[in-house]
């Protein structure tokens, strides 16, 4: 944010702006509401987030989180953005800033797993448990999962395609397929660590995922971690 | 079922057992009854089958359907129990009677894979959808659901050992982590399908199924589909 000139901060008194505190604070509640509720759906599913549960998690009445959200589906449909934003700020955003090619591809992967080892939510990873729980439903909830979903598997395949045009991954393997493998590889990692407590699932996981890409790798491609 | 001999039969009057009749007649609604849970969990989750919308669905009263099962909690683990029978009937036994080895290991994949492609249920698949709504709640159904997952990845590992007895596979791989590799495409492709509309990702989930037991193969080894 541009910060006032000085002179203008010692001279001027600041001037109340009730109306937009109300209205950061508003959207803090909201923010913290929200994290709240990707939380708890990440265990109990977002057809189990309800109004009156979360309200009763967060000591707050029914009629002000009604304020907020209005309906169970807007609950939800909010709750899945705040959702991707989590998963844009520990994994895409900070994937991006390695370099170009296999290390960007690396850490797409890496982190997604790391999120999920980590323990972030209480219940795993929460696009997996909501695809798997909404995709024979109809409605919007659904149509917004399944177009996240489409972006999330289109930024793995697009890293696999700029990593073939960086000269580290062979041009003829199909990106599509690989994405797919490699998509396939952590989901089945997140099922063995959540539902089995399978506590190698991700050493395997990267195990596999770097041995793939060993396999398809060029001579110029820097060494995987 | 053995017959009994035919001059019994003849000269015999069939005795009532209207108590025995009773019973065939009870279990026969109770399979009925579930085979319409299983289809109805796999579009709306485990929770999202409560004996009220059981009830309205199959036109029949809510007491009832708690004759049969009790509780929710009940209803819950007699679904589980009637979507591993089917999963059964339509994966791990077919399989079994291919031969020993590759044959028997690739029938189990693809069995498994028909098994949603094919639409048997209207949600996809059944464990699936279900191991990710379960994975991070506590309590029996859970447990279930869990076992039942170690058994099925269990059978995959055990179908590789016996590969690898038979002379078909490398005995120099390790077979939990082909069963959890051979697992995560077949859940990625499940996922693909039913979530994402992808028609392809079960002739791709198979290409690359195919291409992963070809690489570890040996010569001894028949040919896979």
């Amino acid at each position: 944010m541009p910060q006032a000139p000085r002179h203008t901060q010692r001279t001027r008194k600041p001037v109340a702006q009730p109306h937009a505190n109300r209205q950061v604070r508003g959207l803090r509640t909201r923010e913290a509401i929200l994290a709240r509720a990707v939380d708890i759906a990440s265990v109990e599913g977002l057809e189990g987030l309800t109004i009156g549960h979360l309200a009763d998690q967060l000591g707050m009445s029914k009629s002000g989180l009604f304020a907020h959200f209005g309906s169970k589906e807007e609950l939800q449909l909010a709750t899945v953005e705040a959702a991707r934003q989590l998963f844009i700020d520990r994994v895409t955003r900070p994937a991006i800033s390695a370099p170009r090619g296999m290390p960007r591809l690396w850490r797409l992967i890496d982190y997604w797993l790391a999120m999920v080892e980590k323990n972030v939510l209480k219940g795993g990873c929460f696009f997996s448990a909501a695809s798997f729980e909404f995709d024979s439903r109809r409605g919007v909830v659904r149509d917004r999962i399944a177009a996240i979903m489409h972006e999330w598997i289109g930024i793995i395949a697009g890293a696999i395609q700029k990593a073939q045009k960086t000269g580290h991954l062979d041009h003829k393997i199909d990106p599509t397929r690989l994405a797919f493998e490699i998509h396939a590889i952590a989901l089945g990692a997140h099922w063995a660590y959540q539902l089995l407590d399978d506590h190698q699932a991700y050493s395997r996981a990267r195990a596999i995922a770097r041995d793939k890409l060993r396999a398809v790798a060029t001579p110029a491609c820097p060494q995987l971690p």
